[in-house]
C-alpha cells in the first residue's frame, strides 16, 4: 500500500510484521504463569487482574519498578539471554514483598535496537520463568523498537509488580524490636546490582576462564540469575516468624538496612558470619577494591535480611523452605547500622 | 572509605550522591499528585497504595506499562525535557481507562547514561504533571545510571499504572452493539507514536523554523504533549454514555479499532470528517508519505475513538468535559475496518 517513492515506517526502521510474530511467540510464556485472578490474556490495551478481596479486612497494593542494570551488557557479551528475565523479576517481587505482600502480577517492558522476535522470547522465558518462582502472573508488557537511539543489539528491561497484603499484616520498622535477631539469606552471587563496578574490573579478563572459580567460568558466574526469596519470605510472614525484611540491592547491607529500623534503633552486622561466593574474591583481588567499598556495593553472600523476633527459629523455617541462612547480627539502640569486623 | 588505588562505585560512573539529590529534587512534585489511597511517599522498597473497597462488588485492577519512543530524541535535540513525561502517562493512564477503570497510581522508570539531577527533575515535573491531569498518585520509581551503556545525555522513560473498574461496569468489545455511533477525540499533535518516521523525515529540517505551521515551530509541533483522556473518558462512563473506547496509538486507527470489535462486526470511519493537525501535513510533504501509510502510521488528529450508543450526545458530553469531538463513524457488521475515502 504503501508509495515505492514515499518513505513508510518500515524504512524508518520499526518492524510491525517481527512485532506480531513476537507477540505469538510470547504467549505460551505468558500463559505458564497463569494463576487465580487472571482475566485475559496479553492483546488488550490493559492487563486485567480480579481483585483477591476474600480474606482481606483493608488490602493495600505494594507496587515496585526495577531493571537489571548494566548486567544486561554481561548477557550480551556471552549472548544468553535467557536468564537476565528472572533477574529482572526478583529485583521487583523482592522489592514488594519486604511489605509482607504477595505478588500478584507483573508486567514487563524491552526496549530494543532492532527487534528480533526469537531474542524477545528468550528474554521473556526468563521473566516467566521468574514469574512461575514468584507464584505472580505475567498479565501485560511493551516491546518497543528504538531504531537509531540504541544500536540494533542492545537492550534494556523494566518490570513491574504489584502485590497485595492485609494492611494489619504488613511488615516493617514500625515492627522491629529492641532484641530482635538479624538473619541472612545466601545469595547466588550479585544478584544484579554493582554491575557497572564489576564490569569495570571485568573489562579486560576473559569471562569464558575460571580465574580460580574451579567450577564455573567467570561469565557464568556474573551472569548466575538472582535468587528470589519471595515465597521463604511469605513462608515466614505466615508463621508470624518476621518483623520485617531488608533487599540487599544496591548500597549492601549498609544502604539498605536502614530503611526498615526505626528512629533511633539501629543494628550490628557481624560480617565474619558471611562466606561470600567465590566470586567475590575475583572481583575484589582483580580490582584492588577495599573491603568496604565491596561491602557498600555488593550483597556479599546474603540477598536478603530478615529481622526477627527469634533468629534460629527463622533459620529453621527457611531451611525448610529451601534456603540457607544463619543469624547474623541483632538489633540494638545504636541508631546506625553497623559492619562489625569491617575496618 | 575507598583504597586511593583501587577501584571504586563512583569511578566506575555510578553517583550515588547525585542519586540521593535526585531523590530530594522529586519530593515535592511526587508530593502535589498525592491522592486518597496513597500509604507513604517515595523511599520504602515498594509504593503502596490503600485498595478502594467501598462502592465496588468485583474490582477489577487494570494495569499497562509503555514508554514515550523515540520521541525522546526530539526533546534531546532541543533540550527541553518537561513535557516528556506527560507523554508518559498519556501512554499509560489512556490503555487504562479505556477499560472503563479510574487510573490510581502511576510508577515511573528513567534510565540515564549519566544522573543529571535537575535533568531528571524536569522529567519528573512533566509525569507529576500528567499524573494531576489523570487524577492518579506518583507513588514511586526508579531512575537508574546507565553508564558505558547509553551517552551520558541519553535518557528512556518507562511508566506503569494501575487503575480499578467494577467488573460489572468494564467498556469493551463485549458492550459493543450493530448501529453504534464512532465519535473520534481530537488530537494534539503525533502524541508520542511514529516517531521514527517522524525523525527519518525531519532529520535534514530545521527544527526552529515553522515549515508553514505559522504559530509554532516544527520542533514545537513535534514535541507538543500528548493530551491526556482519561477524566473525559470516565465522564462518558460515569453517564453510561460509551460502549468501548479505542486508544489510537501504533497502528494508528486500523490498527487498533479492530481490538474492541466483537467478531464479525466492523466499523466504517469516514475520513473526511477529520481535520488533521498541520504537522501531519509537513510530515506529509516533506517525506512524500502516501495517505494509507499516514493513517495507518499516526492519529491522524484524533487520538481516542468512542464507540457509543448516541453519537451527538456523546459529542455534547465530550464537549463540556473540554474535548473536541465529532461523529466519525459507525459500527456495522463488515467484519473489519474501512476507512472510508482512504484509497
Amino acid at each position: 500500500m504503501s508509495n515505492g517513492e514515499g518513505r513508510t515506517y518500515a524504512a524508518a526502521g520499526v518492524h510491525l510484521d517481527a512485532a506480531e510474530e513476537t507477540v505469538e511467540r510470547l504467549k505460551p510464556h505468558v500463559a505458564r504463569t497463569a494463576r487465580r485472578g487472571v482475566l485475559e490474556g496479553i492483546g488488550g490495551f490493559g492487563g486485567l487482574f480480579e481483585m483477591p478481596t476474600k480474606g482481606f479486612k483493608h488490602p493495600v497494593l505494594v507496587s515496585a519498578t526495577d531493571g537489571v542494570g548494566t548486567k544486561l551488557e554481561i548477557a550480551r557479551q556471552l549472548n544468553r539471554h535467557d536468564t537476565v528475565g528472572v533477574d529482572l523479576v526478583a529485583m521487583v517481587v523482592d522489592d514488594i514483598v519486604v511489605s509482607g505482600a504477595e505478588p500478584l502480577f507483573f508486567l514487563d517492558y524491552v526496549a530494543v535496537g532492532r527487534l528480533d522476535p526469537a531474542h524477545v522470547e528468550q528474554v521473556v522465558a526468563g521473566i516467566a520463568a521468574g514469574c512461575e518462582e514468584a507464584g505472580c502472573a505475567l498479565i501485560g508488557g511493551e516491546t518497543a523498537e528504538h531504531p537509531g537511539v540504541m544500536p540494533a543489539d542492545q537492550y534494556d528491561l523494566v518490570g513491574f509488580g504489584v502485590g497485595v497484603v492485609d494492611r494489619g499484616r504488613m511488615l516493617g520498622a514500625h515492627r522491629v524490636e529492641l532484641g530482635d535477631d538479624v538473619v541472612a539469606m545466601a545469595s547466588t552471587g550479585l544478584h544484579s546490582n554493582g554491575y557497572s563496578l564489576a564490569r569495570s574490573i571485568v573489562a579486560d579478563l576473559d569471562l569464558d576462564a575460571d580465574h580460580g572459580l574451579k567450577v564455573q567460568t567467570l561469565g557464568d558466574a556474573l551472569l548466575r540469575p538472582t535468587r528470589i526469596y519471595t515465597r521463604p519470605c511469605l513462608y515466614l510472614a505466615s508463621r508470624r516468624a518476621v518483623h520485617a525484611l531488608c533487599h540487599v540491592t544496591g548500597g549492601g547491607i549498609e544502604g539498605n538496612l536502614g530503611r526498615v529500623l526505626p528512629e533511633g534503633v539501629g543494628a550490628v552486622i557481624d560480617i565474619s558470619t558471611f562466606t561470600p561466593p567465590d566470586v567475590f574474591g575475583v572481583l575484589q583481588r582483580e580490582g584492588r577494591v577495599a573491603d568496604a567499598e565491596m561491602w557498600r556495593t555488593f550483597n556479599m553472600g546474603a540477598g536478603m535480611l530478615g529481622i526477627v523476633p527469634d533468629g534460629q527459629e527463622a533459620v529453621r523455617l527457611l531451611g525448610a523452605s529451601g534456603v540457607d541462612a544463619w543469624v547474623c547480627g541483632a538489633v540494638d539502640d545504636s541508631g546506625g547500622v553497623r559492619l562489625l569486623g569491617l575496618d
